[in-house]
């Protein structure tokens, strides 16, 4: 692919040129439909660093990079020499003195990998794999990638629920990115007032609070997973009472389009922010999702690192 | 191989005909010869999912699978997004959309990986790497290969005598299944009564309570692991005891045929249900089986997955 | 290389001929230069076993391993069969066993990789990733490497010093057996009473318990962790008393030589042993250490594993 419109790591999607996420969808396809080299990316070191446990994250970014050819190494951070007091960032400098080229980094800090890239070598690729609440670039393009799958490449009349705890969500973020950089025709957002962010993030969006009416003839509902975390701190009274009003039930799913399609980050709160039979029925994209997961890191880790 | 006679998984030996098992320890058998394709998985990821903690066999699935140029993942379940709530079977549905074709299963819950099996697509297998007290075939297969190895092809007139904790062992499960399929001449169960089985387990079998009596010529003693639990459960009084009645010590040992071999699945408690001198002796086929069971698991491994 | 001068493991560098060691230094200049084979061990099972934590060994030496082709395994001794009663020796045995040929191994008892290399077949290598206090051979050759870059073959004419708690590092005494070995002009050791040995280890140094001093025209500074235990321990006051007298600020680094450098084997504790601005300065060659870790690490298994 051209690389010319990507810069050198991947950290948000925010201000990604139309034509570099572009090509990347289109590269991820390819990959998706099975067309690679398993040698494109021998003799290079990717190292996922993760300062905030995911295995699902952390497996799908390995096999993406061993199906090229790539040696992974996986550092967990809660477990290294960061207990005895090394910052991040001379965690990272000494493995890329080992001779790591990719970084794949999760970070509880927003801004987190950024920062970390303002101070690696001319040759040194970062991909964020999420901080904080800002940004979670593969699973924005993987959702897109899903989406493009179902429904055709041109999003200008489409309309897409993304519903649940945006306020919280580095995928929200980068999801609405995304799809305005698409061109979606029309966004809604939909959660409790608790749970939605009034700071600029919504712009241009339909935001509302009824999850009936935000369902109505949408193309998709992208939910999104309810932290455990959100009840403890008052954001939200109850699992059932968030079911009863924001979780997706197949009777509610009647509302969109029918061909509407349903998707979901994971890992699932079953019964919580969806029902199984939802979450296993015919509309539900989730395991498409996560498929698509590994194309678009492949993606990614060739056009920041091949050549 | 001849594939056409295994099943798409390998769950348990119990039901498995001569004909497979004879296959798989024949393919086995060169594998241990040094004979395989570096190749031979290229491009096929692995994935270990053990929802109980067992380095030992989790190692031995790992060399197996990049001896035949497998990617493998190394999954552990109890530092993982079932953490938060995912089911088992949405990790292994999550694993196997990102298209990992071959599982390695440990669960503490009998039938555990049966179940799983019962839910996977076309094209992804899974090998039951031990699943509570039910079967661990890979260790059935890798003992017989074992005693093959010592004792020729023909079982008929073998004696073997199993030792130990039965009631509570997946490895003596596995190893009567295939001891009987393969027309072992005599099979002697030796045990504390607490610790046998009474549910037709050992059907056919010598049941005794004797370990003198039941070493008496025979031309195998395959001793099982004592784990520490049962003393809590008040079903062995104590480690000496346990040792007194029915650990294998080298006085003991002289009661078996003159050329009879030891077994033991590892790890030992040396002391307890065997002493180091036994252990360590000519006699012992420990480290023996350790080597078989890398073989076994590339056998199994390769049939399931290749082609 | 010529592999007649080197021992089948490496488990020190006291004793080390001359001819071995520039042997190994002069093949890990290749390998920093780049000139590998992708499949000098390529089918080669290498295991790092670690009864002590250290993520950083721990990836140097897997990209070393996998950098020439060999399968990597990591045995975490904290998290395995070791909990279940195993001993170290019974470990080794059993991936020995399964085909492991390599064994990088850290423990922290004195001796104990010299121990269990007793008791294993030929064919079978051990490289000691650190023991106890005693040795950590790859360090010294590391820091050997680092240092030829930086000055040259001839160390007769060098000032070098050693600066911290020389008395609890096997760093400072592997890096004092190599020093020796390439004829070091002047071998200086700094640091509080309470933490140098008086066991012979410093025969042969000039010992001062002034930094200034220490320092004076010294061509290299090596300076040593400091690990907070030794306060507890009442060995030290506080981090900000030895700081004032042994931490290396550019200040006092003036006192050496102009084209002195600094080397720390890490991790750093910023202002502790040493100041950001020395740490992170141009005479500074902490991550060009790292990276020659590598190089390094990789002459030493090809060196005992190949051919």
């Amino acid at each position: 692919m051209n690389n010319t419109h990507l810069p050198r790591h991947l950290l948000t999607l925010d201000g990604l040129p139309f034509d570099a996420l572009d090509a990347l969808l289109t590269r991820a396809q390819a990959f998706a439909d099975g067309h690679y080299d398993r040698r494109a990316l021998d003799g290079i070191a990717v190292c996922t660093l993760f300062f905030e446990p995911s295995t699902r994250t952390r497996m799908s970014f390995t096999l993406a990079a061993q199906r090229l050819g790539a040696d992974v190494l996986n550092f967990d951070a809660s477990t290294s020499s960061t207990r005895k007091g090394e910052t991040a960032l001379d965690t990272l400098k000494n493995l890329e003195a080992m001779g790591v080229r990719g970084f794949v980094i999760r970070h509880h800090e927003d801004g987190a990998v950024a920062a970390l890239s303002q101070h690696v070598e001319l040759g040194t690729a970062l991909v964020n794999a999420g901080d904080g609440r800002s940004a979670h670039p593969t699973q924005g393009l993987l959702d897109m990638l899903t989406l493009r799958q179902a429904k055709g490449h041109d999003f200008s009349k489409l309309k897409v629920a993304i519903v649940g705890d945006v306020k919280h969500s580095r995928v929200a973020r980068s999801d609405l990115q995304a799809l305005r950089t698409l061109g979606t025709g029309e966004i809604r957002v939909c959660g409790p007032a608790s749970l939605l962010p009034n700071d600029g993030t919504l712009d241009g969006c339909v935001v509302s609070h009824d999850l009936d009416a935000a369902l109505d003839g949408v193309d998709a509902a992208m939910m999104l997973r309810l932290q455990r975390e959100r009840m403890e701190e008052g954001l939200v009274a109850s699992l059932d009472d968030y079911h009863r009003e924001f979780g997706l039930t197949a009777q509610r799913l009647t509302r969109a389009a029918p061909d509407a399609v349903v998707m979901h980050p994971g890992p699932i709160n079953r019964g919580v922010e969806i029902t199984d039979e939802v979450a296993d029925g015919p509309q539900s994209l989730i395991l498409r999702q996560v498929s698509n997961g590994v194309a678009v890191r492949m993606a990614v880790l060739e056009a920041l690192l091949r050549g």
